[in-house]
């Protein structure tokens, strides 16, 4: 393609609003254009890498056996009635009504229809497993959109469904799209790492998430340098190794701790460092109250609480109901009580002695508290997030943290639509049966942008060769000069043969046209210059700057043997 | 692809409600699913002939340097505010306001964000000419809508825009385009004319439609069996040829003609035929009476009106209008007045001398009114819709009608979105000029019905080769038997090195099979039935039916020498 017909307008400066790297490339290269906000055009060298990026993930849904199809974005709320989501969703859900008053969802997803779409067709266990991928445009009314496409409010996504008859078939399925995910993020060049992430509380459902690493993330990630470990910080597990200090026990006692409210207040008093101080909070679990019991240095961590007691249905209690119950206020709290009420302790509590906790009396705690003698502890676990540098759950070594870009997700849904929606099947006896279902979605414009994070330099994008929009950037210093037209053109006309190739005839200067070559970062550079009469033309890499002057003789197959080295 | 994975729920019966031929194939061959009225998903067949589909039209759009961006479907209104078209859409545009109460558009089509999109970007003559394109789901909210993909209220379209900085370069990317559009529709395997079409009244602009012929049409084309003459019904122009009677001038005489109000009622009252009458009615042109006489057998076309008149502000005048300009209610007017009113007549009034017309007294007509002697004829030209067997202004013969389906649609837009939207480039001698634009467009969802409209017979659809989903239907009849079974899946691994091959694994009676296959319509069936043991498969064409028992070493030849000889 010829340059001057392709729109592609980079600019010396980005508006200062564009925080993340890859949307001020984005913007610098000329690849997408803000609407408004949240809301882009993709310009055509974005275009490319999107359907270079999609061609990858159809090649990759093909091999295991899912099938494409389109739903529509208009969704009537009807469905989203029929799944309890038309209320629970938030603002976040973008709705319309058309001209006879009828309301619709723009999709954010597509549950609610695929299970529509199947339920009237689907009649046996015979005809599963099934998996449907759609690659679509979809809404999200984020409250702040931010970070050009990486929290849009329109979006491209590939959103897969799987169907089947028990757990074994979903557990298959789901296995095949997490090595088909890993598959297609490989092959467009993306270090993303699949992370065990929450999937709320209830039920055996089961989840990863795929995390592109990267400089700007809205994820922490919790992995290991000696293992394949990795989650999400939520959901990373803590290897409990006891450390009990080698200490006397000691007396209980009551001090006055005045206006004292915090841990770190309350470890500066006693002269100690926060670790050696505990806070405890009181929880309402189900409408019943508990206490929890952490270290000074610790927070709380409210999905694994919610995973421990197996309910969505925790919440921290409000001041007068702490107040009421223990007759004092939260910041002098404490396990020491004569209240009929259990207390649970993060297992790092198991490695103090003579421990500081709150008197339950304003302004007051206790010093040498004892579990066992002053008070009993219901159960330890993992209640809270793991610190960076503490035993990863495997023993594979300690816990490294990594900001990360969440391009992908692998989801057991269950039968959560499924029953909703009365979507059944006939099993093997004969019996209707709710369709057990897997969700399955990558991002595609977060991909577009979590590669440019991970691929460029202080001069622009590095595509790697997998999605490049081009494959070569053929370049006429000075296409007004006959020799140099001449020869580009004919190199256009031969190279374009074997590859894509964007051939930059405009007449600009030629620090122009180096300055947008390296922005859109095309693998390799061919410059026609000023040795055009001579037949020698410069061929360099884009990624490490390799080449060198070739004579057109010897051309096609340096260009060849270059293009070949290049990722 | 094994059929068992694939989702195609065919349907024995469908809905008296699907009219069109090519909506009650979708439904039945399994390709379209109904989510609510009008708005559609593709199931997996579909979808591979729209991607296929798809594809066909970027090759033809890369050839003519048109280059491919994708913009929102949400579209701020303050854009349409801007083109005026946010007030003048009707409520076929879809609205929606934002979480923030900001109002939105959902696309259908994308005028204003493609002219925003380049005019902070092109800033000189030098950039032009460009030409972008996209493929994307539009929404239109049709009041009734109907036919299934052919008339539903979110369709996929191609949709492209160009920029000039003259007329000639536009003619020029029109000009391609046309041909592009041509190739494309000729690709697929549609008959589609590009017609004449109307373009509004005001200035020089231009239009064409691709028309695919069908049973089923919304729009009736006229053609010529002798040229490539095509237009819209609208815009079909007649050439009119002097056709005197041989009579002699009679003398102007009032008759009654109690309650007749119609210029059947007219001719039957006096015994001639529809023809010989004439029917008189009042315009108002930019806010100026006009009358205008017709013959009893024609219909004023509106369109040609305006186009005679260059303006946009005609209607038919009330009837109170009329009362108070002329005395006498509709039924009974005529150009016979001593009002001062101009008078225009339809070429094909020249034919009559001795003319019957309205009174201008209700209750009472005119016969033997002589044009000059009675009344003055301002001016005759072409103002009524054309009559089949007329002869075509291009002197090629005698119209003929035909129904069709708009496909396609190339139209030289002008400066009506750049004046309004302020786009402007500096021409070469420096100064700010509008852009000249052309907008062009590719229903692909109705594309793809059309395309059925035209393939298909008894038992279903006929898929050309060029966009069939699948190249090869191979059935193994009974797959419970392991040399039918064996065989078939040796030759699926074999065929599928060459082919896209749809391989019916499933355990499903014969007829149930050979019932899908015609629906779905793959241009080779192989069948794997009762001779397998011998190592004989049956081969034909799903066309014409064509085809013989081959044994398994001559299949791949006798394969390939079928395939190539379907379209």
């Amino acid at each position: 393609m010829k340059q001057s017909k392709v729109f592609i307008p980079t600019m010396k400066e980005v508006p200062a609003s564009a925080e993340a790297l890859s949307h001020r490339l984005l913007l610098k290269a000329g690849l997408i254009k803000q609407s408004t906000s949240g809301i882009y055009s993709y310009l055509p060298v974005a275009t490319r890498v999107l359907n270079n990026i999609e061609t990858i993930i159809r090649e990759e849904m093909e091999r295991i056996d899912a099938v494409e199809i389109l739903m529509p974005a208009l969704q009537q709320a009807e469905l989203w009635e029929e799944s309890g989501r038309w209320s629970a969703y938030g603002p976040e859900l973008m709705r319309l009504k058309d001209r006879h008053g009828r309301e619709f969802a723009l999709g954010p997803t597509h549950e609610e229809v695929v299970t529509s779409l199947v339920r009237d067709e689907l009649k046996s266990y015979k005809q599963l497993p099934l998996t449907l991928f759609q690659i679509q445009s979809k809404f999200r009314d984020e409250k702040r959109p931010r970070f050009g496409l990486l929290r849009g409010r329109e979006f491209i996504m590939k959103d897969a469904y799987s169907f089947h008859i028990d757990e074994a078939s979903l557990d298959t399925t789901y296995n095949q799209m997490y090595e088909a995910y890993s598959r297609i993020f490989k092959r467009v060049g993306l270090n993303a790492r699949p992370v065990v992430a929450d999937s709320g509380a209830i039920g055996g459902s089961h989840t990863h998430e795929f995390m592109a690493l990267s400089e700007i993330g809205e994820d922490t990630i919790v992995y290991s340098e000696n293992s394949d470990y990795a989650a999400n910080i939520e959901k990373a597990e803590i290897k409990y190794t006891p450390n009990h200090k080698d200490e006397a026990a000691a007396t209980l006692e009551k001090i006055a701790t005045p206006n004292i409210t915090t841990a770190q207040a309350l470890a500066d008093h006693l002269d100690k460092s926060l670790d050696e101080v505990t806070k405890t909070m009181v929880f309402k679990v189900d409408g019943e109250f508990i206490l929890l019991l952490i270290r000074g240095h610790h927070e709380v961590n409210d999905i694994k609480l919610k995973a421990y007691f197996g309910t969505d249905q925790i919440e921290l209690a409000s001041q007068a109901e702490v107040y009421n119950l223990l007759g004092a206020h939260p910041g002098s709290l404490g396990p020491v009580t004569d209240k009929s009420i259990k207390v649970y302790a993060d297992n790092s509590i198991q490695d103090l002695l003579n421990i500081v906790v709150g008197a339950n009396e304003d302004g007051y705690h206790f010093i040498n508290a004892q579990v066992g003698r002053d008070f009993i502890v219901e159960a330890y676990d993992d209640f809270r997030y793991i610190l960076e540098g503490e035993p990863l759950i495997d023993g594979s070594g300690p816990a490294r943290f990594a900001e990360g870009i969440e391009v992908g997700q692998v989801f057991k849904l269950g039968n959560k639509y499924s029953e909703a929606m009365n979507a059944t099947v006939l099993n093997d006896q004969g019996k209707a049966q709710s369709l057990l279902m897997g969700c399955y979605g990558i991002g595609v414009s977060r991909t577009l942008s979590a590669i440019i994070e991970q691929h460029h330099d202080e001069q622009g994008i590095i595509w790697p060769k997998s999605v490049a929009p081009y494959d070569i950037h053929l370049i006429a210093i000075n296409p007004k000069k006959d020799e140099q037209r001449e020869l580009a053109e004919k190199l256009y006309g031969q190279l374009t043969q074997a590859y894509d190739v964007l051939y930059d005839d405009r007449k600009e200067r030629p620090g122009v046209k180096f300055n947008d070559a390296d922005l859109i970062g095309l693998p390799v550079r061919i410059v026609v210059g000023k040795n055009a009469g001579e037949g020698i033309v410069e061929v360099k890499r884009r990624d490490n700057g390799e080449g060198q002057e070739v004579h057109i003789d010897k051309l096609h197959d340096y260009v060849d043997e270059l293009y070949e080295q290049v990722n």
